[in-house]
């Protein structure tokens, strides 16, 4: 049974579904439904509710990863969405333990999910060429109390990647197609690795360069999302959707010979 | 780096791509490839090939946990497809040293991927009335020993669910309607849940008698995935793919009162 | 080779793509890029273009049957959208010389596109019960000379349906399922029918009161309409799209007795 | 109200949904439901039904434009489908009247649409280098008695196209890109042309050379086109569905200098 502590990222949520957010310290929070004390909330269950200045009801929970993903994070750069994050740990088999390798840090999104997990004895090494996005990202992790399973590595792909015998890879940079080699030649025999583009003309670009190189199990897909209208009578799609997020590549490296 | 050991779950894949999932004991294993000694491969490292009889090879690697789900574990029922799996555990906000309430073993898919993400410190409650499908899943878990993280409950929904404070809960069995109020009573506040369902008929029914619970948060959606040809001078998503597997909803609980 | 003359609707189109339709007359008309005298087009072939006072240019054409529903078609109700009438109008075979019925007359977007495909010795029947839309779809017609095709009927389903032997008919109104046996029985044998429905619900009720008809052939599908964006180089599907207009149900009369 | 004559093209249905197409004449039919004499159906209403020799019953109807392409035409290559076709009609303004130009007959499905559409003051100019292709769709559209509208010719697109000013345009065939041009010079101003293609490479190449043509109003669009079960209690989506067919890209003509 969780109890909200200091310093955890929560989510307050008002009677009509508006979210909120914020980290939780001793200190006045204010809302379009009025002003409360987050204090309060420490040593509380989640779940429970807090009543604003001007008597309004607002609930507090713990967000999950995909509220985390798609509204905490700020959006500096484009993130991962979870439909594809969540298929892409399955897919790349990302367990506890893991040793994994991300090429381009970007928000960070996918860095807090493999940093969740890779568990305690796993390590994410992202790499990330911004400074700033670096950092950004670096102060995500800690947000949630990761920093001990990440390494923030600034610099750029293409000055090469000293680690070695990762378990898997994520690629999510411009041309990944110039650094995939890198990246394969960093991989356990076995591993998989993932590369995440948003127009076919890169992934056309990505399935060239493997032609070449010692991968095999290669895959390339799309994920789309709809949702429904929450009226068990009048049961329908909503009217808008998301056309496109990303294109997925996927494969595995294999020893040359094969 | 991973050492393949007595026991593992490994894929073997010819050259033209065909897969077999086999466990890794001292004992030939019959393709129509030819034939070869699994037990030359206990020691090795993943990612290598082997020889068979006939002189073909085939490399051999751990597989992904898309791949167990998809292609290893028996379809005695309807699986849970990776797609629909792995968003819910970033909806669900599986992390480790969650309590996860599951009612419907049935494959025990699901239950194999929350017992790898809710880790060693985590706990899986599964509920399954039909003892053969119970005790089938208990025996694809041990394949993969995480049997210490999953409790088996052979029993009928209807006879109530003993345990509380859950942190989590998917139901995935028929007339998940009838029994969605047991299973939030048995959430902590705040927990999330989901409802996997083939029909829409079955989500009204659902969302129904969401209206008379103390949840929140409600989403239906369903995910569609299309694979593409792999060819970069002729890019093309396949020509058929799979129309349909599931709605998925989801949902929190709240303390009555909110 | 098609000559502009008074009264045809055509599309004026300025370079950036914004899009006006417009009645021509021997008037000024005002834009955002400046006022031109659509007089001056009566005569033109379309494909030329025009200078505004202001100087810029304005392109102009004859509008396709999809622009004229999607952007002519006052919205005073829901519209059917392209993707979903193009099909149905191959899907109920409809071609010249056929007599159509129409139930909810609507915007009469649909009634233009029968009026249009049945021909000159073709007929639509339209059934509405509200006045205003019965006149409003009227006027619409009579803006593309195709009066003479058409047949409004102001009056309740309820009614009943006075005129037989239709070769196909359509419906798209509240609770198609409480007037389906009407429509059916003014079918010719083997003519087809079409239900236009936005919600699950409706598309269970229809298929239920199919099972006491004299139908068969019965088909619900959606259609999903996905846009790229116009760069070669970086090739990708638009961020947004619509996620939903409508199920589609389809069926043919067949006589009693089979 | 219909009867049906020689030569007539229907469609015969089993009680359990088999269909076969067959052209109306004097002779015996063979199914595995039994024989019928077709000749008894000559002059009948279609919606009846008729007794096979072994006392099954066979309804007879016409076949609408949807079922003649999937089901009727012979697929000798790639036919377009239903939901593509249906909404280039629209699309691309195919009324009665037009000229239209279709390069690439290939199966004549699109021809023969195109020949409905266009009606008795219309024509459709058809070019095909493949003269036995040429020849079937050209008897296919004799068994719909629609020689009249239809002109075939048989000569490689590179030969260029004498005839000018057309309505409307299609492009069906391998490398569109590189007769684009050829296609558009002979469009009347503000017609709009069609290209079908199944890959992305294709898409972006097309899309290159537009940049250089007098076009506008470029569109690339595709059509998911999803079937649900005929279940009103357990609605579903089939498991399986066409994942893909074409991409469509549309344009419209314009004066150079604009």
């Amino acid at each position: 049974m969780k109890i909200l502590k200091q310093g955890d990222i929560i989510c307050l949520v008002s009677e009509e579904g508006k979210k909120w957010f914020v980290k939780l310290e001793s200190k006045n929070f204010s809302t379009h439904k009025g002003i409360v004390n987050l204090g309060e909330i420490i040593g509380k269950r989640p779940g429970g509710f807090i009543l604003t200045n001007t008597n309004n009801r607002l609930s507090y929970f713990l967000p999950s990863l995909e509220e985390i993903i798609l509204h905490y994070i700020k959006r500096s750069t484009q993130i991962i969405y979870p439909k594809d994050a969540g298929y892409l740990m399955l897919k790349l088999g990302i367990t506890q333990g893991m040793r994994v390798l991300e090429v381009g840090t970007g928000s960070g999104a996918m860095t807090l999910l493999l940093a969740y997990y890779v568990g305690d004895n796993g390590r994410v090494f992202t790499i990330e060429e911004r400074k700033e996005f670096s950092k950004k990202a670096e102060n995500l992790i800690k947000d949630f109390g990761l920093e001990n399973r990440v390494c923030f590595i600034v610099k750029s792909i293409q000055d090469g990647i000293n680690e070695k015998d990762f378990d898997a890879a994520i690629l999510d940079l411009k041309e990944p197609e110039k650094y995939l080699e890198t990246v394969v030649n960093c991989l356990s025999s076995g591993a998989s690795f993932g590369v995440v583009v948003p127009t076919t003309n890169q992934v056309s670009a990505v399935l060239s360069v493997c032609e070449n190189l010692p991968v095999f199990n290669l895959e390339v897909c799309e994920i789309l999302f709809r949702k429904y209208k929450i009226n068990p009578d009048r049961l329908r799609p909503n009217d808008v959707m998301v056309g496109h997020t990303a294109y997925i590549i996927t494969g595995r490296k294999i020893e040359r010979g094969m």
